[in-house]
């Protein structure tokens, strides 16, 4: 595959993920919108089939749409060293312009719920990107390394997950089926590991959104916090490398 | 396929869609149900399902339900141009239908709840069609676009989703997965990109509706609030006709 | 198939459908219980994954689980008048076995609901049976009707659906497909349909465990209201004649 | 199959079934925690894609994860006796360690639990292991011995569920299939069975964490209750002995 094809479904791919992940928080964070206070669940479910719809566009590049997912398969020797930066490219600009599509989406509703609150802004910052319920920066990577791994893992003991098209099925018949089936884990590694940390288990996901909503317009909003910046990166590198490391073991 | 055929199988699975889509809404905002207060989860389930029932029942004809679809499936090339007006025509006289039928399975809760309340219809509309959270019609607009954009681009990424009956399978075995695709991916819209508008993303689901709720002797009943009828048309419109540009660009 | 192998899968199939839907609802009503208070969406997909498991288990006998399929599936032709009676037979016994195995999981929480007030299970009959929030029998015979309509047409466009096991493929592979798709659909009509009358559309998931509630040594339980028990019979045949009716119409 | 493979693979696929189930009540149950208060419906489902993760990383096993689900398919004739202990050994040691994964990545959590009220972490037992609501350990053996009966007689009716690799199909489509399946199941009785004693339905999913509650350094930690210890052993066994007797005799 083309480079430039990689950058471009991982760039589509991802930012279809960030835009519907970006909105399931600002829907039930922002307080002038219908699903206010909406709760985690849903939540989960949001990040869960964004995850799916972005997955399924981005199926001709293998649908990695995470830094994370890409390190592990190549750590494991699925997809070539070569190949890496292309697809963190592809994940990192498609974040960033898929939140900034989010905040379109929810323009109205900032301003909104800014006049009816001044400080209502202020931690807006969850709508972009993660941060810990209790700060305390090891343990986080802890727990996203754990996240991670679970989710690499499981991506790299499910082979049709990892490249749907190269298995000469049609590409939706298994495609779909390997799609939803990312989409269930990942919603159970929300419901199960995102208590303390919010789950980036995905560094694109955490960065790009963080930059989108340092450099927005967004009116009185708050810190990007990015001495956090580091945690969602770290962590789930960690836990990728040893779940890559586990499979080829395993394997 | 004969334009009757494509206008019967259109319209009776758009009415299934319009049917429960229009019962969750007002499951949850009638007072007196089972399912009163049930939360924006729930809508998005009920509606991701009833896109799931309709779907299935008008395979036949492809399953599109959604002007925006329809449009978007002939921008990229892939109906023709000559059949949309009856796919249009389906898809309306569908979504009125079934929304009167959803007001007769609720019937004697819209009269309770006017009993109970005199006020309590007033703000009824919201059961049929979409409205906005914060009024700008412009920023409103862009909401429904994308919303709309992710739906369509979407449709138009995975073949085996627009006609599952052409690819020479088995009908269910293939059908099914594209139509569970299409409801997770409505869901998660809902969660993610409802909070503004309420996601109309389909002119059809919006139009009829509204227009049943202006007919249809519902006591007590509010303004079907006509001035804002166009953006849930233009918007989707909008974004279908951005989603066909682009995937004919990137086919 | 032999009239014995209809009543045994039917009624194993149905009575795991019920204990699990007689569950739900006893977790969510009772109040000394780890689900109480659940709300209305738990129901659904208590329930919907009750069809999943029971259909799962007959499929055998084409997991009809429902007088109302069953007559539906007899209009439409798929199956013969003469073997209806062994499935109303196996479908009735089930359901009243199966509530009977749901008290018996939620005895002690039944004993302990009255101990702590002893007016408690005035209203346990909602956790076996079904009953109107509105009472007015005309118009909940009308919303049964609809939301059988709904489940048995929805049947009826989809051949998998009706008989997995006789297409030739694998019985899992189809059958799963077809089964989650009947859950799916069950839980859609629950969100959307079951806010006024409880979504009964099965006459024997009403009448076997009315029976039962009648039958069983429930400490302070109220009256089973036979005085409803034929609108969820009625109603539910109804809508199931009229989409056999239309289904060998548009065939 | 190998003694060790079968080990490995069932320790590991346990391991994940744990780390996440463990995870979606420490994140309810915890106050400091993005899921707080999630509700039961979120526990269910969290355990139930924790089922769907373990079990497609545990497909060279079979994917049992489950001493009563070994013992069932052993009672049924599909898995030899000769075998079972080795899965009961994985099994064990995975939900032990499952579990204690589960504790790193809430350990913050667990500590500003207890500083925030000293008697926070008196009742975190609940988030390793099972306990009823209404102590009679009689009735609570029937209700797990009755849910554990609808898991195992479900996986013994549905031959692609038990072996999805020795069917001669591809891994993935299949088994994702008879996974999500069971996930559903899960789920169900989660949803409908689970309000009186938390549904083990399996011993090794209550004994490993049981006793990594009692061992680990949780601050201000409450009793392990190993009282109640032998009633979800004794009751699943039951329960899947059962299902293994009436499903030798039905087929």
């Amino acid at each position: 595959m083309t480079a430039g094809s990689i950058i471009v479904w991982e760039g589509l791919g991802t930012a279809v993920l960030i835009l519907l992940g970006v909105g399931v928080v600002a829907n039930v964070v922002l307080r002038p919108t219908l699903g206010t206070g909406g709760g985690w669940l849903m939540i989960t479910f949001g990040w869960g089939f964004a995850v799916f719809a972005g997955a399924s566009i981005a199926a001709p590049s293998g649908a990695h749409l995470n830094p994370a997912v890409t390190i592990g398969l190549a750590v494991a020797g699925s997809t070539p060293w070569s190949e890496v930066p292309f697809y963190l490219i592809g994940q990192l600009v498609g974040a960033f312009v898929g939140a900034c599509v989010g905040w379109l989406a929810y323009k109205a509703n900032f301003d909104k719920n800014v006049e009816e609150d001044p400080e209502g802004n202020r931690d807006t910052r969850g709508i972009f990107c993660t941060g810990p319920v209790v700060a305390r920066s090891g343990w986080n990577v802890i727990t996203e390394a754990v996240a991670t791994f679970v989710l690499v893992f499981w991506v790299l003991s499910n082979p049709a997950a990892q490249a749907p098209d190269g298995a000469g099925v049609p590409q939706f018949g298994n495609g779909a089926l390997g799609y939803a089936a990312v989409a269930f884990v990942v919603i159970g590694i929300g419901c199960s590991l995102g208590g303390p940390t919010g789950y980036a288990i995905n560094p694109a996901r955490d960065l790009g959104p963080r930059l989108a909503y340092a450099l927005l317009p967004i009116r009185g909003k708050g810190s990007a916090e990015w001495g956090y910046a580091w945690v969602p990166i770290v962590g789930p590198i960690i836990g990728a490398v040893l779940a890559g490391l586990l499979s080829a073991g395993v394997a």
